[in-house]
């Protein structure tokens, strides 16, 4: 399995209550946390919004399993055509993880057709994230509820599809709640957005987080043997099928 | 459109915690919200476990568009064919609302296939019912959040499957959340399973309450004009619609 | 209500195989199958492609209830500004019907988030259209199947989200198979995509498939009462709703 | 990963159209093919409707990850202890396949809600099977489409609850659709519907048709790694996780 890491990295190298908790950026812990839970044979790679077509050449998307996507203040920054690549590669099978302010990014709202907005934000609420789907593969291993002590709170209703997998829903501290882990199939590839993420909490450090990070990669890896392309389809005369 | 309110009415007469609430019964109170609400020519009718057959017989319900369904401590003395009469019923095109802790009933059992059994409750708690669905008839002219001062926490995860409809989610004051408004089509009929509704509490007298149990009344009722029976499938020879 | 029949209008004027059929565009008869089957009172309008900004400035569409789209061979001339102000439209509200080729439209790909490429097509099938989900509002009245004498094959898979509501789903001659009728939710506005329609075949002449139609633009409509627009969410304190 | 295909195995043995094609009862067939295409761990059982208990008692059910079903004629004969045992091992996380007939069984019907009737059938139609979610694990490595030369036709609407994931969908000879792999959660395990398997066929010999099976066994396999039930709801003082 090849994952790549993607980060807009700006704000752990601006504000100091970021850089603080992610010195290294949000995408290196991201990517320890995958290195930590995938098998050993995992490549797990970052590419940064700062790179040459922000990392995410052809070959590089077309190397990937899964793409994570973690962006926020300079996602207007992000070049369409970046965007466009990366939508299509979806649609062809890759894996997409929308983390947190990732809902309202330019590839959220490219794959899902939604603005992503919320009703209302809140920092520094801690959530609570439960389990509504017990048999997915994404919760093995995870306790319901998972506590986070210190995050941000998006309210509802969020401007987002109904997903066609609802994994988690959150409570927080003020009494708000939100469709947390969320899937979609879009094309031959899959969506998951997982809400918990603000930049200036440790979340991504916490074990039953990362655990489900990597459950999200597996789920929305391909398969490993596609389907063949069909060829027949409007290419044979009509009622070849039928039996004489 | 008929209504019919049907209602174990037992703890009314039982418990003082509920009788102070509820002296007449919660029906009472569910069919004045809904003649309140609903248009003039609605007929809101009353059954009762305690009558021949649960009230239920197959007079009644042919003439019924959508049955509301309480019930909580007597529903095992429901007898089985009155369930499964409601059942056909429904399949056949009529109306369901499961009310509160209906949801472990033998009649939501036996349409949506789960058990109903919820993680955890509680008593007392206040509940914010969040709409996630906002362009949906139920939550017509029905503010977001409704705040419920008092009612009874149910914790997920709930062992209901996935809505086809997801209108609410509720937060209750110990931080749990639940899947509290929930759509589902069964055959040619739709099912509606409302959580707030505790007995201790007056939740079925708040404004906004009532207009959602009207709303998904409408929401719930079968068209005015339904689709002829098909006729042809399986009773023509092969291939009789391809053209020569 | 009020109905807005948005047409690109090329074929009609250009091919004799389309002219000799829609002599008068396909929303000539497009609005006259509406007027026939929705209330008296509503009002159904016609917007062409080659109108200034396409017919749909700010004052239609904020005065549309529902609109429906087709286009086919000039829609990668429709400009961005419009596609985008009609995405807005329909998240705050407005319905949105597609019709046949526009599944693959700008503004099918900005609500939808996918290609709407088929995996094959075909002119002249004869179609059959089944109902999948008979006791929705769109199928009141409908025959099943609705046997269309002669039409386009769209194959699957068909690169759309998988629908909130799937309503209806076409054989063709060829044995194809697709979701020809399916609804989604997007923000507070709804969408159906109706596959019938191709350009060359008097489909919009036949009742079965204006009564869908007019079924549909109802089933589309934003409620009479809309939701209030919350105002709580992040504006108040932690916990202010919990009781002391 | 334990299986265990359960068959009621009358028609092999009583008529000859049935028992040229399956001399050894379908259940040998259908183990033989997942023995070829799962792991060779993979610990394939039998267990049929003559034995005691219909060879599903609470020890078996136990130590079965995903159950196949095939009934037909003697579903009635099926005890309704065993449904209910099963059942409930569904709920707590068995992986089960309904095959053809069995959408009308009783463990169909109990754990759907719905009564599995279709609107027609027909014996002796070629059928194409036809993938709409190209990413599904279940289609991988399946050819689109799958022709099956001679089967039988189901006709829609077929009474299920909309499918959570709709994989194939299939065309008949005689023009007739029906949603033929379709997916569903329920409780904590999986439940699947795959329509081809008319016993007077050799469609269980079909290599494409193993593939899928053997995929849909894997797909339905509980998560090796159970979530660890919650302890927490309900057993915990109000505002426990507010912070101070």
């Amino acid at each position: 399995m090849k994952v790549t890491v993607w980060n807009e990295f700006f704000e752990e190298r601006t504000y100091p209550s970021v850089s603080s908790v992610y010195p290294d950026g949000l995408h290196t812990v991201l990517r320890q946390a995958l290195i930590e839970h995938l098998d050993p044979g995992a490549e797990v790679r970052v590419a940064l919004q700062e790179e040459p077509g922000h990392g995410l050449g052809p070959e590089v998307l077309d190397d990937t399993d899964v793409l994570l996507w973690w962006s926020h203040l300079k996602d207007d920054e992000v070049v369409d055509e970046v965007v466009e690549r990366v939508r299509r590669r979806v649609l062809d099978g890759m894996g997409l993880l929308i983390l947190h302010s990732a809902i309202g990014s330019k590839i959220a709202k490219a794959l899902l057709g939604t603005s992503g907005a919320m009703t209302g934000w809140r920092h520094g609420d801690s959530e609570l994230l439960w389990t509504v789907l017990p048999g997915h593969e994404i919760v093995a291993g995870v306790p319901n509820p998972v506590v986070i002590p210190s995050g941000e709170m998006y309210g509802e209703p969020l401007d987002i599809p109904a997903p066609d997998e609802l994994v988690f829903i959150s409570s927080y501290e003020g009494g708000e709640v939100l469709r947390s882990g969320c899937g979609w199939h879009r094309g031959r590839g899959r969506v998951f957005f997982f809400a918990p993420g603000h930049e200036e909490a440790p979340i991504y450090f916490q074990p039953e987080i990362r655990r489900i990070l990597a459950n999200a990669v597996r789920w929305a890896a391909p398969s490993a043997q596609p389907q063949p392309k069909s060829t027949r389809s409007g290419e044979y005369p009509k009622n070849w099928w039928v039996q004489a």
